[in-house]
Parts: C-alpha cells; sequence; structure tokens
C-alpha cells in the first residue's frame, strides 16, 4: 500500500475494527472523518517503518476516552487536529509523519485524516498491534520510552500540552482530562524519532487492517465468511452464540461493560461471558477462560463475518467470538504486567490462547 | 511597605489568614517557604498598582487544591517555581512582576518566594481581596477576562500549560488536574498585561494584612484584642463560643466542612454554624444567616485575636467569630452570581453583613 486514498477507508476501518477487538473508537465516525480529509486534501503517503529517517519525529495520533461517549459527540475538525498543531513546532527535529496510536476503528481513520490535513505521510504501523483502553500501554512504554510531551484537545475550544513525570502518569493525567472534558478527546502522544519507532513500533498493521477488509468484502457471499477469516488470520473460533445479556457503564473516562452469549451451532448448551474496557479483555466459557488481554477477542456478525464493536453489541445479535495471538512483544513479562489479565483486576495468570485451545482446530 | 524582608513575613501571614477567611493554604508552610527564599535571594521590591507599566505582564501565583492535604504535602521549591518558569517566556510581552491570586495565609506566601527566586518585585494588591475555594472567582473574570494560558506543577514532576476556552472551563480543569495530582498543586493562571491589573485587582491588600498582623501583635497583652480588630477594620462580631462539632470531608480537590459553636460570653445559650468549602462561606446564629460569601467570614482565637484557619479548627476551642464586608466588586450582580451563597448550593439571597448585623455596634 503505497497510498491511502478514499477507496481504501472502508476496507482499512472494517479490518481495523477487528483488531481492535471491539474498541479504538467508532469506525463510522472515523470514516467519516478521513473520508472528508481526504476530499478536502487529497490521498495520503503510506511509509513503512524501514523508509522512515532515524532522527525526524513521529507523531501518534488517537482519540481517548469512552466509545459510548464518542459515538455521539463526534470530533470536529478542529478539535482533532488541535493536538498535532499545538505540536508540531515544539520538536526542533522535524515531524516527518503521522501513525495510528492504536489500530482501532476509529483510531485507524484519524490519524488519516490529520496526516491528509498536514500534507505528511502516514507510517504503516501502530503502538499496540490492537486496541487497548489505557495510554501507556503502548510498544514505547514496554521499551522504557516515556512519553515527554503530549497535547490534547476537546470540542469546546481547551487545548492542554502536558510534560508527564512518565508513561503511567501521563495516563491518570489524561483521562482526568478526558473526564472532565466531557468523556471524550483527542491526543497526540508518545512522539519519538524514527529510530525509537523501528525500535518499537507494531509493523504492517494498517495493511494487515486493509488486507482484512478486502478478505471480508469478498466473502461476504461465501458459506462461511468467518472460517476463511480465521484460516487466513490464524485465529481460533471462541464460540457461536447470541448475546442474551449486555451491560455498559460509562465512568472515569471509560466505558465498561459485560456480555454474556447462550450458545448456538456447536456451542449449543453452553455459555460465555465475555468483559471489556472500551476492549473486549477477557471470555470464560462455562465459568473457564479461553482467551484473555493481551490476546485479541473478536465479536463478529455470524453470518457476515464483520467485525462487532462493543458499543454496537445488542441482545439477541448472533455473534461468532474469535480469538487471535497478539503480538509477540505483548508475551514479554512487561508486556503482560501491562496490559494482562491481573492489571485490568482479573485475578488468573495469562495463558496463550493457542495454549488455551490446545488441540482444537481452528474452526 | 516598599519591600519585603524576612522580618515582614509573620506580619503578612498573621493578616492574610485572617483576610483569607480561614483558606488561602496553610500559613506556616507557605511562611518557611517564603523565609528561605528571601534568605537565599534576597527582599523583594514591592510595587503599588499604580507603579505597573500597562503593557507588561503580572503573573499571579498560588495554590490550588484542599488545605487538609497541602498542609501535609509540602511543596518542593521546584514544585513552586516550575509554572512560573513554564509561562515566563510565554508572552512576548516581558513578565514586570509577580502578584498574589487570592491574599490567604499560604497563597501570600508562595507569591512572595517566586518574587525572591524570579528576581522580580511583588505588586501589592491580589484578584480577590480574601480567598475564594475556585479558581475563577477573581476580579479579572467579574470584568470579562479569561485566563488565555494556564500553568500547572506538582510534587511528582508533572507539568501542565493549558489554553482553556474560558474562566469556568479553566476552574474544572484546574480541579481535576489538581485531584488526580493529589489534591494539590501549584499554578499560575489570569496573567494579564499592567493596564488589565489596573482595572480589576484589589489594591493594598498586602499592605493590609501587614497592618493587621502588626496590629495582632501589639495587641497580644491587651484585654481585648478582637475588639481593637474589629474597630480598626470596621467589622463585625457575630459570636463568641466554644467548637463542639467539626467535620472535613477532602473530595473533588477541596477540603468541605462544618462546624458548630455553642455561645460563651454574650452568647451564652446560642449557638453558631458555620459552613465552609476552604474559605468560611456561610454563618447561622440560632439558625438566621448573620454572613455570607462574598463578605469574609473569620475566626479568631478568642483570647489571642490571631486568625485561625478551617484546617486548625478544633473541638474545644474558644473562638471569636467576625465578619467583614467584601470588596465592592464582589457585591455587583456579577459578583454575586460567581462567588454568592447560590453559588455554593445555599439556597439563600445575598445580604451585605452591615444589614444583617442591623444597627448592632461593632463589638
Amino acid at each position: 500500500m503505497e497510498w491511502i486514498t478514499v477507496d481504501d477507508l472502508n476496507d482499512i476501518a472494517t479490518g481495523a475494527t477487528l483488531l481492535g477487538t471491539g474498541g479504538g473508537g467508532d469506525p463510522f465516525v472515523g470514516k467519516l472523518m478521513a473520508l472528508q480529509a481526504l476530499q478536502k486534501y487529497g490521498p495520503v503517503k503510506v511509509l513503512s517503518v524501514d523508509e522512515l529517517d532515524d532522527k525526524a519525529m513521529v507523531m501518534p495520533v488517537g482519540a481517548i476516552g469512552a466509545p459510548s461517549v464518542s459515538n455521539e459527540k463526534i470530533a470536529a475538525e478542529e478539535e482533532l487536529f488541535a493536538p498535532v498543531e499545538a505540536l508540531k513546532d515544539f520538536f526542533q527535529e522535524k515531524t516527518q509523519a503521522i501513525m495510528p496510536i492504536e489500530i482501532g476503528g476509529g483510531n485507524s481513520m484519524l490519524p488519516i485524516a490529520c496526516a491528509a490535513k498536514m500534507g505528511l505521510p502516514i507510517v504503516d504501523a501502530d503502538a499496540m498491534g490492537r486496541a487497548f483502553p489505557e495510554s501507556q500501554m503502548v510498544t514505547f512504554f514496554l521499551k522504557g520510552y516515556q512519553p515527554e510531551v503530549v497535547a490534547m484537545a476537546d470540542s469546546q475550544g481547551n487545548r492542554i500540552i502536558y510534560y508527564p513525570k512518565d508513561g503511567e502518569w501521563s495516563e491518570k493525567i489524561a483521562r482526568s482530562i478526558t473526564d472532565v472534558m466531557g468523556g471524550n478527546a483527542n491526543m497526540v502522544d508518545n512522539v519519538f524519532p524514527g529510530e525509537i519507532v523501528k525500535e518499537c513500533a507494531i509493523r504492517g498493521t494498517l495493511s494487515l487492517a486493509k488486507e482484512i477488509g478486502a478478505t471480508l468484502s469478498r466473502l461476504t457471499d461465501s458459506a462461511s465468511p468467518v472460517a476463511s477469516l480465521l484460516n487466513k488470520l490464524k485465529g481460533y473460533s471462541l464460540f457461536e452464540g447470541k448475546i442474551n445479556h449486555i451491560e455498559r457503564n460509562v465512568e472515569g473516562g471509560f466505558t465498561r461493560g459485560r456480555t454474556t452469549l447462550s450458545g448456538i451451532n456447536q456451542n449449543k448448551g453452553e455459555e460465555l461471558e465475555v468483559l471489556f474496557q472500551n476492549e473486549l479483555l477477557l471470555a470464560k466459557k462455562n465459568g473457564e477462560v479461553v482467551a484473555s488481554t493481551p490476546d485479541l477477542i473478536c465479536a463478529l456478525d455470524h453470518e457476515t463475518g464483520r467485525p462487532i464493536t462493543t458499543e454496537t453489541l445488542r441482545y439477541g445479535a448472533r455473534i461468532h467470538m474469535i480469538a487471535l495471538p497478539c503480538d509477540p512483544k505483548w508475551r514479554t513479562e512487561k508486556g503482560i504486567e501491562v496490559a494482562g489479565p491481573k492489571y485490568f483486576g482479573y485475578d488468573i495468570d495469562y495463558v496463550p490462547v493457542e495454549k488455551l485451545m490446545g488441540e482444537k482446530v481452528h474452526v
């Protein structure tokens, strides 16, 4: 992928929604913003991580907050670009590119809109390889790199620049500001030079999102789109079921909740429980853990295989819940400490999904 | 007063604690910081408002948060100066002086420390003529001037600069950040040029604080220090009593509470209830309002006349509660809207203390 044009947005947003494990912002809203920017400013050049200049800076862009809020409170163009504008003259080294901070429905689209507006290329990578609810859950943090400066903006016209002590303080401050800003804000943090991006970023995730999206659009007529997808992604089928319960709670700048499904087809008579905090984090079948963060848990529409966000899970919907192994960077001791089940208060040890699924075939 | 030296600190802190109506930060902690700075950097030149250059900027300095926290979590020098350092190059116009944002125990002292460190004069004025709990409760705000930029710092090393939409948003953001910073932070906001300070500031409040302090230190042997003080300040005696109840609650970056007193001497058989949010805000004698914000309610030690902060009100203490009329700027429609009883949720109309006290003599 050398350029991103308006024709690519649907596929990228679909694939990124899957990789975003139900979170990472609303794909529909993000798509509208990216579409508008691409139409206004033209297509965006895509750089691979290897093409980055070692010294020039890469600016990660994303929205922060509760998806339940951002779905209804759509960012204006000015709000989206303000944090980038605020920081673009801060670093003496030139900004060479924009990057998604995470691959997720909306958060794959906002950086495209920003890159178009700024006339900068976008890096085909992100700092999570998925979406995560907290801002220190980035591969930079795993390697000990802390954000020197963070910029945020809201729909009211408030603009904030802060110099956090470290990544954990950055999250605390960002979350508190997000909360007072009404539960959603736009943000630039973890601005680093190309050499650090080369060391830390998870590569090719925009291309992967586009590929997944393209596969799904080709497969809508297929007898088993989910099976084809799992085969392609080396993923695992966790459960086929119908949602019989869904609860959400917007607090402290997050949407937290849980959903339960009663089994259909191969899972008839069984139950699946999935817990989420913006993203789907833990899945238990009949009380046993079958997948947990940092591995990816994704809800797909049972018929079409299209990914469903935590915000659009609805009572009665027929879902195929799948899991994908996370990037190896998250399976280190530090990775599990930062984003494993215990960090979120689930009192279990992380076990890779491949192990949990044992000898089970992919579908 | 042309210079502030170490010899002036006790008197200023005492008088400012009285004018701070029990809030405005801990005078003892503030005094230690000012003392250290004056010893290290020398005395501070005092400018009257009239001496200010119209165009150069004046930087108001103060701490924000719950006094219950700042008393125990004393700011390091670096934490105190960081917000000033952060903004001193922001304005193209030169910074000509430091100013207390409010006259209160600690918040009269921190600007002295900052002025000493920066080698800048201090303005003999403040933006409240007393202390108030929220940051938009300044005379600049009453005239429609909004802070363009605000800087904050905490003991962890976090530094924040923000550009609020207006004064009310500035308070919301500051309070939220203060809360996440542990309940206390240092702050510079409402930076304006000399001509706006001339229009808005309440003049001579540092001198007034020093005078009150000097009067009290001379009067400790007097038979009736409170009577002499009331006479000097044209204040009103509200109640003589003994504290029989005190409650405090630290939440959302404030200390809120109430105290009740049973009468002694002229008030034998009567009861006084006083409500506070950092500062003393409302006094009711036998259920009837006798004084309310924005007028000043001050708790004095019954024997010595020395002012007592809301933090040091203790069960069993003998108190002389007095009231002083606030500056006329607070008695306008806007002033009462911004800092009158209704703003704090007390369902009463503001009545000036002179009217409430009727024909009663000062003591």
